[in-house]
This record gives C-alpha cells, structure tokens and sequence, in this order.
C-alpha cells in the first residue's frame, strides 16, 4: 500500500498545524490550526468573516492547496486537542472535505463552538466524538487509534492511523506526564506495545517546540506544588490577589479554584474564554467545580462581579481572570488601566501562572500590562508554570518506545527542528534517509 | 547609648560579608567572609597560607582596617551560616579579636574544620554554641538572639542584638521557607513579636540577592517535588545515572538520598565536599542517613567506590558527587574527563540539582563540562533547584514584620541594592535618611 | 557663599531631567524634561491639555515642589539641548518661575515651538539666545557659561555656573566628539582651563547613559561611515530604498541627505518631526540643504509626495521618513502597514541609522514594524548608529579635564550609577564624601 | 557528465570545513579544516602527534571516509584561505590522496609551514601556487577558477569548477567589501559573468555563518575609522596603550601599525601567531611594513623586548599582542596575570580589535582576562571589529548575481541554515528540490 504524508502547516512555525497522511486511497488529516500571531499582527482583522484564501496569503491557516496532490479521499479530519493552533482553521477549511471531524469529546465541543462563531462558511461536516482507546475504521483496511496523551489541555490524545505497512504516530502535542493533576497520564504502555506490534511503526510525527531543551519536562505536579506554595503564602494577606492563567488549562484553573478554598478566599473566573473553556469542562463533566463557582464572560456580569466583589470585600475573593500575556483587551489588561469597578491598591497580588510566550510583541505587551498594574501598587508572581510540550529525555523515550522507522519533526521551524535532528542522529536515524526534515507543502512518499 | 555599623563587606558584591554593630562600647561582628572567585581566578593560589593582607589586597577577605576607628570592644564574632562568604575568613581575621565566635552548632562545627585547615594563623577563639531561640548577654546592656530562619544550608540564624536604642536584626541569608524539608521553617512570630517589643527594630540589614526577582522564592519543598519527578520519571532507566548539588545542601542532598532508594539505586556521597558536609551534619544528628549510606572524600576511596559500582552494575547505584558548577577539579569534572573508573555510556543521566551561577568563569566551566559529559553520550538534566535567598515578597514581608526604622542593604554590589531601594522607598523609607545605600568600608551613626 | 543642589527629576530615570542649583540667594534651574514613556503608556493622553499636576502623578514631568525648600530667587531656567526629556516640561512647569528661559539659538528655538503648542498654561518667561563660549551674570556673584560640546542632537552645551566657591559643570548629556560631522567638535580645551582657573570646580553633574559600557562612544563620523558603506552598496538597485533616523539627529539627516545625492537619489524628508527638527535647523542656519531638498509633515502634503515619488519612480528617491522605534503612528510604520501611496516591492530596503531602545515596549513595537515591512518584502539593514552618551573613557577623561570636588552621577536609576560609582572610587572619590549617589527630590548641601 | 558533491565537514558545526565535488571522473577537494574548540576542550592534547582517525573521532578534522564513495581521482585539493577551519586538516588528511594542494600564494605559505610542523605523517604533495583571476586544468574537460573574494584574512579566493553541466561556485568565505585595506575588492563582476556564461551556475555552495544577521555586513573601511577614532582619541595618553586583534587579520595589523605611528608610538607585534602571519605577509609582499616594524615569536624575544619598551618607556610604544578572546596561553592574558616584563598601571588602555566569539568557553576566558586586566588597572576598548562574513544582504546579492540551479548552505549546524533556507525560498528555491539541506558525510547528486 503507497504511504504518503503531505506536511501541510506548522513545519516552518510554530501555529497552522495541519498534516495528511495518505495510506491507498485513504486520507486522514490531523490537525486543522491557525497561526494567531499572524493574525493580531494586523490591526482590526475579523477573521470570522474572511475567506480562506486571505488567511492562507496572510500565513494565518495552512495552504491546503498540496491536498489535490494526494490521490485519495480524506475519510477524516482529526484535530488532537482543542488549542487554536490545532483546530483555529477547522471553520475555513473543513467545509471543502467531505469527511467528519473526530476528536475526543472536549475537542469536538471546542471545535462545535468555533464552527458556530463562523460567518463566511458554512461548515456541515459530521462531528464525531471518539475517547481515547478507542478506534475508528478508515476504509476498509486502516484503523485510526486514540493513545491519551497528557499537554496543557484536557482530554488531548495522539491519533495513530494503523495501516498494512505499520503505524502513523501523529505526536503531536504532549508532555509525558504521569501526575497531571486532571485526566489520566499518557500512556506510555500503549506506545510501547505500538511499537512492538505488527509491523510496528512506520513513522512518527513529532513536536519538536522544546527540542533544545534538555532533561525532563516537570509535572503538573509540579507546576501545582509551586502554585501552592505561593498562594498559601499570601493567606493572611487581606487584601486583592488576583490571578491569571491560560483558560484552556483547566487542570491549572482546578488548583487555583481549590487553593483559593484553602486560603479562604472564593474564587471567581472572569473573561470570555475562561467561561468558555471552564465552563465547557465542567458541562462535559471533566471537572467537578464547586457548586457556586462564578463564572462570567460577557463585560457587563464581569463588571457586576467585580463590583459585589468591591462591596464584599476584595480580601474574600480570588478572581481568576484573561491576560497572561498581557493582550490589550484581556480583562487583566483592562484591570491594570483602571477600566474596571475592581481597584488595585498597594500591595495587592498578582499571579501570573504562565510564563511569556517568548516573542517581542508578547514581551512588550505584557511588560505594559505588568507596568500598569505596578502603577496602580500591585505586585506581582510569575513564571508559576511547566511547559505543555516534551523536552529531549520525552523525545529520546518515544523513540525507545515506538522504535519508528521514519521521524518527521513537526511544530517549529527548521532552527527549531535542529536539535531533535541530532537527538535522533544520536539514535541511529539518517537525515534524508529515514529522518525527514521538511516544510510546509512538501510530500513525503514512505512506501510507493 | 551611641549605636554603630560598619559596613565592611560584601556591601560592593556578593561574598567577604562582614558587618560590625558598635552598641555602646559593645561591638558584634556578623561574619568574615571569602569572595572566591576572587581567590579562583589566580592560578595556584593556596590560601591556607597565605596572609591576611594578601588577601585583602586581592579582594578576598574583608578590609577589616576600619574597624580601628570603631570605639568599643569586639564582645562576639558571630558567623550566621556556614557558606564560605559567611566564615571562609574566620581564620585569616578571627585572630586579631579578643572575642568567642558564637554561631549554631552546625555552623561552629565548620568554622572548627576551616580553622583546623588554615596553615599561616594560630586561630583560638573560643568556639560557643548557641540555637535558634537562644540568647546570651553582651556586654551588660545588650543581647544578642538567635531566630531561626530558613535559607540553602542548615541550622541558619539571623542574629538580633538587643539595645536600649531597639534591636539590630542582621537579615543575611534567608528564603521565607514554611517547608524546608529539613528542620523548622522560619520564625517569622519572633520576627514579628521583635518588631513590636520594646524600643522596635532600630535597625535591619538585609540580603539583597534576589532584590530584583518578583513574587517570592519557592520553597525547599518545590524544589524536592521537582526532584521527586525527575527521579521516579528514570526509575526503568537501568544505566548510569549520577547526580550533583551543593555538598552543603543537606535538604537537597536528603531528597537525593531518599528518591534514590524510592526507584532502587544505593545512594553514596563522593567527593571531599560532599562527604564533609554530610559527614558533619549526620554526626551532629541535623540528618539521619541510612546506616550504610556510603561518604567518601578522598580521592582513592572514590575511586574504589566507582571501581564497585562498575563491578556490581551501575544501575544499583547513584552516586551523588561534587561538580555542580562544572569546577574543574570537581568530581563530575573527573567523571566527564574519564578520569575516574566510572564508566559513562550512551544515555546515562546527569541531574544537576543547582542552577550555573550566573558569571562567565562558571558559564564557561560548566559548558565545558556538560559538553564533556555529552562527548560520552551522558545527558543532562538541569535547573532542579529553588535559590535560597528573599524575591521582593519576602522583603516586603520582612519590612511588615520588623517595621525597621531604618534599613542597610547588603550582600549584593549597588546595582543589586538599587531594585531594593525602589521597594523600601515604595514602603515609605528615603535613601539619605533612613534607608542606607553603603560601601564597604564605612561607618554608618544611628544613634549619637 | 552656600551652594546647594537639588536633584529633582533624571535621578530615578533616564528622562525627566531637572536639577536646581543655589549659589547664594541665586538659583538656576537645568533642564525641565519629560519622561515620554510614562506618558505613551497611557491611552490617548494629550499633554497638551493636562495639569502639571497631573503629569507628575503620573510621573511624566519633574515633582519640583522641593523648590520651596530652595532659599532664593531662580534668576534663569538653562536647558542644555533640545531633547524632550531636556526641554519637554518646560511649558508645564516654567511659567511658574519668575526667570528666563537661557538657552542656545537651536533649543531656543524648539522650546518656542514647545510652548506655542502648550493648549493649557500661557508661558510668558522669556526666551534669551546665548551661543556656546558666551556668558551672562546670574545676580551679582555668579555667572553662567556655555561650554561646546557633542551629543546627538545639534547646538548641544554644557551649562558651567561660576560662583566664588568655584564652579558647577552641569555635564548632561554629551559623547566626546572630535569630528563631529556638523558643528565643532567638544571643547575640552575650555573644560580643563575650567578644571584649574580659580576655585576649580566645586561640582560635576554627570550623564552615566552609558557608564557601564567599555571604551570610548565612536565619533559621529564612525557612522557616517559606516551608513556610507551601506548606502554606496545599493547604488546600484533600481527600487525602493527609504531610510529612517531619530528626526532632531540634524548630523544624521545630513550624512542621508548627501549620500542620497551621491548614489543618484533625490533625499526627501517626511514625517511631522522630520520636518520640524530638519526645517528648524535650517532656518537657522546651521546646515544648508540642497535647496530642492523638500520636507513634508502634513499627512496630505506626504502622501501627495508619496503619489509623486510612485509616478516618478521609486528609483529616482530616498525618502527619509520617522519610525525608527517603530512608533505605530509614525510614517514608517504606515508604510509598512500599507497605509500610504508608497508601495514597497520584494527587495526594497529599509535602513534604520538608529538602535532599538532597549524596553520591552520599544522592542516589541520595532519587532511588529519589521516583520510588517517583512511581509511586504521590504528587508531591513539595522543599528547604523553611534550613541551620544559618554562611555567609560569619556567619564574618566572629563574627571582628569575638571577634577571636580564632588561628583554627582544622574541620567540613570541607580543601578545604572553603579558603575559610574565605580569608576569614581577608581579615581579617589568617596561615596557620601564627595561622591553623591541621589534620588529625585534631595538637596546637597555643598557649601554651608 | 555526472556531477556530484561530498558535503564532509562543516555541515553540523563551524570548523573542519571539507567538501568534495565530483565531475564525471575528476574530484577536486575545497577546504580541509579543524575544529579547533574540539581539541581544546580537551587538556593537553597535542594534535601534531595525533593519528587522524582519533582526531576524527573527537570531531576534530573531517571525517573523509566517505570519499571512497566517490568514483573518480582526486586531482587537487583547494583551500580557499589561511584560516584554521579550512587548512587544519591538510596535515592529517592530504598524504591520502595522491594530488596537489593548489592555493593562493598567502595560504600555500601557510599550508607549507602546517605541514612543516606535522609530526605524525610525511606529507608530500605538491604545493601549487594560483592567483585569483588564474585558471587550471582539472582532467580533460573541467577548469578550475580562483575569484578574488574579501575575507578577514588577505588573499582569500572563492574557487570555481567549470564543468561542461556549468559551473560549481564554492563559496566559502568571503565578505562583500569594496574598500577592504588591503587587496582589491571582491569581484562581484567576474561572479555575474559566471553567472551568466555557458551553462552557467550548476551550484552554489555559500558561507552562511551570518545568514541570520540582517542588512550588510560593513567593510573593513569602517572597523577601521572606528579603530582610527579610538587610536586617535589617547594620542595624549602619556601610559601604556596595548591592542590585541586576530594575528591572520592583516588589514587591521596594517591599520594598528600605522595608527600607532600616527599618534606617535613604535608599534611592535608580539606573539607566536602575531609574528608568524605578519612575518609570512611581509616575505611576500602583501603588505609593505615599515622597515623597523619589530615582530616577536618567541618568549625570550617576546620578553626581552617588553624589558626594552619598561626600560625606554611605555609611552613610546604600541605592542600588538594575541590574545584576543583571552586564551590562557596567549601574550595578553599572560601581561594580565603579571607573568611578562611589561608592567600594566592605572589607567593604561587595552584595545580589543576583535569581537568575542559567542561561545561560554571564550566568553568565560576573555571575562577572566578582562578581569585580570582590571585587577592591573588597564581599561578596555572592546568590538572594534566587523566580521569577515556575509550578512543578509551579500548573500541576496551572490544568489542574484550567479542565478544557481542548486544551492547547498554550508559552514553552519542545520539552526544556523534555517535563516538562509528562508532566504532561498524568498527567492524561489524549495528545499529539496534545488534547495540542499545537507549533513557531514553525505552525497548529493546534482547530475547523473
């Protein structure tokens, strides 16, 4: 059976994930994402109106243009997680395949959401909820597998399309996490005996995002012991303590509600996409919050909040709030330039559980947003956070345990592919021979 | 009563810390400390015998001439901690005072060892013990208290000397810790209660190392849970694995010592740092090793000890050396250059749990080792560690608690004080009245 | 004669310069600055229109109110250049001295354009002309003089106040230029007779921008050589090629003005600074532009030449247009975001005679305007530049020239006096003897 | 005719530069080198005693095995320059292959003097002398050509191989400099006629050592006015005054040489390596010394001319001294641990013609020098320099003038070809189809 992989987005970035692998006449396509930093760039863009050809020429979602190159029918559009790099280009594009959508079940309520926001297209693709362990049938003689996998969203799984000629290993995105606070821990066993089984593995598709970085990427745990500490810290402390983190990350969201508990403070959380991403969790029954955990999105009930919080008093509350980056428009932001009923004072808290995604607009913007709020007395905790992605020693034990015969790096740009090229050369692999350092648009024929 | 500081050093860098309060005719000295890399960057330096002046005109040790024009009589010479920018001057200074050296037991006991190796004086203080919580009478108005605080070595206090005019807290070295793994967290009731007894705190000196660092410095047991994931995560690795610290960790070094035995390696403590420490705080009962804990310093018995781990297999032992800063006489150092009968192999694991001190000579030497250790196919993980020093949360905190009126900063050069002057000005203090930017080698009148 | 000296704004920061000096019954103010970052982080702030009052919460303008605790009779406001941070809170605060604003005919002038756009204080004090070399008595026993000297901007002094205790150089903010390009080189000459006539000098205020950095600042004539390489490099391509530099950087304009000439271009200046600062300058007499030269800083009037320069072809120009920082109002930026009739092709290039100032904001804001040239193909040559601040060397030569009594570092926060105190206690001087580390808001007594 | 290229050495690193090209059944080798930061890691490794097969296995020289993959006789070997990256090898390497070494005149002299010093393996092959602009015969139906390019050592050539399937420009390494001090500019206008020629350019292997850096790497022209601007500015110093650069660089020997008289000292080259570049440039006229230029190798010599310049006064001379990156053996680090006859004082000036190379071993041995220095009183002028590469710029220019069929990057690991891959693409190459991504020891088929 020909194998192929067209290596569509994300292979020259970090953002517009999306791969298709061909095995006969079956397509599968993994990931679906936008690159959101090609978008902010520009001012007042609205790209729930624009068309596909516009995102792709402003770099902003995959060129899915190679796809009339694959000669085979795509029989499904996998997304692994639901973070926008991932699924951001699911309503420009699914639309032109007929196929459904699978994913575990918090990653399609993600992607129903997105689809529902969408005003240009209209996307009527099936969505098909699959749960990690379990498998689908692609055609008549491939298999797609859910492996869970842990990252810094819930419910995230690596898809593997077995086929006659081995497995497919779409890694993408993980950390190899065996206390992660929410979920089950990656599961290890089963890539092992993945690679062990059959005709083992074809080749594996890998996120390369921390390649250069050496050991092991910490826990959760970790991350969470941290956080504890600090907020038990402040206990006595009876004035604001605000916090902030990735919405999407909720097993972070769950420690900051229950240490909010412990230090007697009620939590809240504020802004649109923690209602959204909470919200969601708690309705698929993900997390079990606290029966009286507020949450808000819309400005005028976030306002409310934070004015029955001033009335309360600042010292019972713990708002977990948008704008760990410092967006201008996140409610940390609008906090910090005195935009909303919630006043700093002097030596009021602010934890930043999330580390500055490392790029100068990010680092202006949030050195603003960390200014502001100093203007206004607060003080701030950050850095209290572990990366989603594996560092090398992740990298070396996939390759032990699946033992590919073909690596595709995926998830950063050439310089960021460097140092998981020597890592795998370190292991026996050959680039050009079974070590495939590609770009976006590019097809590799594994087996013809 | 006339009260006096004189700042001696460490107040131009970090290392050679020596204050001098004069209460009345009364003086205490808190510590006499070595800059080493002072000493490290000439070549075969032996400083046992070298002379005080020497080292003086090198920048090694304090200039402790000013404290001619100090007029009282040195009552105590009290060293906080056991790191050498805190003793590692005993022996070259101590001598010239007519007073007992009064520390914690564990630190006693290395000024003991360090007096015992210095070749050029005749050192004969008298050596008194005392704990935290305990006090003893200087001169007939004044007293000096130990209060228990937690920083990266053991049995480390913060000494307050009682006088009529209100108390002089010596604030070197602490982190806030409420979990140190080893011993009581920090008293911060005492540190309160003294703020409010009496005349107040008249004085504070703080440790302004990590002046500049937001939030607050994590706790030993952050650190230990980090530890803890690195460890269990190599559990099924059945190589080498080897890993290192500071030798006078002995927090770290029993977290090491303990996960070792949790995956089943036999922990052992190689090299002439790291049986020393370990050696001095398991005898005077800080630590309760397991009975057959292995410590060995001198060169021959190490490499003995590596000959038996070869011989019984390296994936029974770890063998926690020195080396964490990649010194080039270290013991990992030997390890990486092969000169030692321990054989690394293709994916052997090297845990440094220790952050590179940030100086090129350091940046420069553990380059060199990691690189080396890599020549051999060993592979490093890195960063397990928490600093043991304040971030602004703590200062701030210390200021809440002691309400000083007024404030020295130490243990950093001015550059490093300039973030705390920022902070204590923020709190109400002014640089010029009660806030005391200062050099070494002044004196400063508090009361007159 | 008592001498006094007020630090009142610069000392915390670099902007916001104001420092009063007292002889006697006689005061002189140097310098009424604006700190701009402060402002710019704010939305939609017009200067303009606001209060002083306002502005100094904000801390955008000097907090002058220590000038009550002056005894005497402010007798001239002396600004040194016509940088904003020099001259930019002149109209805010100036009418409420009783005294001439004393300044060479190039800041004169900027300051006058300053205050005709002041919308919220009418500011009366009147404007007095006096030229480097000259002097004008300051009541009966003082007198004030212009020393040349060399900085970024053009008609740059150093203001001396000569009393009877000897005199005070006020050094902010110069580079040691012997080939200045435009203008006479630095008057050391001047300097050193000042060092040894009469009481020599009592004080020396110092600019230690760069007191950390190695070395000497090259000459003004090192970049012009070096934008000469670059600019005789494109002679040869047949686009578009567009230049950017600070706008008040006249020596700037000028070495782009005639190396635009020499590769076959015409220069033409655009932008509302270019204009002013260029137009101010030649108006004056201080450079002579091709007589053609044209100089647009209305949008109408710039998009009107952007029409001509597209129909005439880009070949034919080299636009030198504001934006270095990436400022996203300034024209640079608007043509990279597509914003005018310029059109830039794949290969255009984009010289910045200017670097990054080095703030996260500016960072970021630069980073964006890049990457958005980037995307229109446009490439970028950088960092064609030569600070105007002293380096080390030139610290150390100005003490040798003046050798002052006392030596008051300004123009940084502290840890940027850190080294510059260093360097002093090289020399001899003594902090808190002769050598003043200060704050904004603190009087010196010098003389009492 | 088949033609293929033997990417070997310099493909994963900078340093050991090797490629082989094969056309029909001629191969010419480009480049033999060393990494040099591959035997100082280790200690006391002396490779002129070393088999080649150990210095392989350290990644010292080239591993060349994969040549007896190549069907067809070597018939000449061509380094392109005297640096060590790309003639270190020969000594170990060329007795294997039965050809001559064909080179410049400069970098023939220094090969002779390697082979000289070799003391493992009699090597023998011819030495053959060609200028740039010259041409030979390489078999019957290819022609090699040497083009003058400019680099930071004189005499630099780019060799070209005209095969009958058009023409192999090896481009390594060169900047692109029109005023370069010494030799004539680079000859971009024979490059466009081979550009343009026969069949023109079948493939472009390029320099990319700095293809990540943006705009124009400046001329030699101006690292010279900066050093003129520094030179001339302690014309008044009455002290020391020493400069250290690299010793191949002989433009900017030319330049210390002749500024040191023009400010009124004897300039005098001390150093091994300072004697033996200047000393071979002399014999063979490319540089016109003045007659009573002193140049010293040896230490004794070394010594005693320090002894002279003690006894006659240091303010009559300039000693131009290795050191540069501050290696522990050089002159200048052995004058900052006192180890030589000439005597550093307060104030005395150490001039830095050269850039640190970013790596933590040198930055930590130049801190250590710089230190030592300062510890001696010398101050120092550092990063006057420019780099001997090509930016951004050069690299768009060599693309538009040669228009290749194939391009291979080369003298970078695969991070440091990401910027130039980006490049090439810019420009309409894809990877992996003309566009060659490659590693040591593979083959690519341009040709078959």
């Amino acid at each position: 059976m020909e194998i192929e992989i067209a290596t569509i987005g994300g292979y020259e970035e970090v953002g517009r994930q999306m791969t298709a692998v061909r095995a006969g006449d079956d397509v599968v396509i993994f990931d679906m994402g936008l690159n959101l930093s090609q978008v902010l760039i520009h001012d007042n863009v609205e790209t729930e109106r624009m068309h596909s050809l516009d995102l792709i020429d402003m770099g902003a979602i995959p060129d899915d243009r190679v796809m009339s190159d694959l000669e085979g029918d795509v029989k499904a559009i996998v997304p692994t997680h639901g973070h926008l790099d991932h699924i951001g280009a699911i309503s420009k594009l699914a639309h032109r395949y007929d196929a459904p959508i699978v994913a575990s079940p918090f990653t399609i309520e993600l992607v129903k959401q997105q689809i529902e926001g969408e005003q240009k297209f209209g996307v009527e693709n099936d969505l098909v909820k699959m749960e990690a362990g379990e498998t689908m049938s692609i055609g008549d003689r491939n298999e797609l597998e859910f492996v869970n996998v842990t990252h810094s969203i819930i419910d995230a799984i690596n898809p593997v399309l077995h086929t006659p000629e081995g497995a497919i290993v779409y890694g993408l995105d993980k950390r190899m996490d065996h206390t992660p606070v929410i979920g089950d821990p990656i599961d290890m066993e089963r890539f092992r005996e993945i690679g062990r089984e059959g005709n083992g593995v074809l080749c594996y598709i890998e996120d390369c995002t921390n390649a250069s970085k050496k050991g092991r990427t910490p826990s959760e745990k970790v991350a969470r012991e941290h956080l504890r500490d600090v907020l038990y810290s402040v206990e006595d402390y009876d004035g604001g303590i605000v916090a902030t983190t990735f919405s999407s990350h909720i097993a972070r969201v769950k420690s900051l509600v229950e240490f909010a508990d412990d230090i007697g403070r009620q939590p809240v959380l504020l802004g649109r996409s923690m209602e959204k991403y909470s919200g969601t969790a708690e309705r698929l029954d993900f997390i079990d919050f606290p029966s009286d955990l507020g949450m808000f999105g819309h400005r005028k009930s976030v306002d409310r909040t934070f004015k029955r919080i001033m009335n309360e008093g600042k010292e019972n509350y713990l708002p977990i709030v948008t704008g760990h980056q410092g967006e201008p428009r996140a409610m940390l932001t609008r906090m910090a330039r005195g935009e909303t009923p919630y006043e700093l004072d002097d030596g009021d808290k602010v934890v930043f559980s999330a580390r500055v995604i490392p790029e100068p607009t990010n680092e202006g913007q949030r050195y603003q947003a960390e200014k502001l709020l100093g203007m206004q007395g607060a003080r701030v905790y950050d850095d209290i956070h572990v990366s989603g992605h594996l560092n090398q020693e992740g990298h070396y034990e996939m390759l032990d345990a699946l033992q590919p015969q073909h690596v595709i790096p995926a998830h950063q740009d050439m310089s960021g592919f460097s140092s998981y090229v020597n890592l795998c050369e370190s292991e026996g692999y050959k680039m050009g021979r079974d070590l495939h350092v590609t770009r976006n648009g590019n097809l590799i024929q594994l087996v013809d």
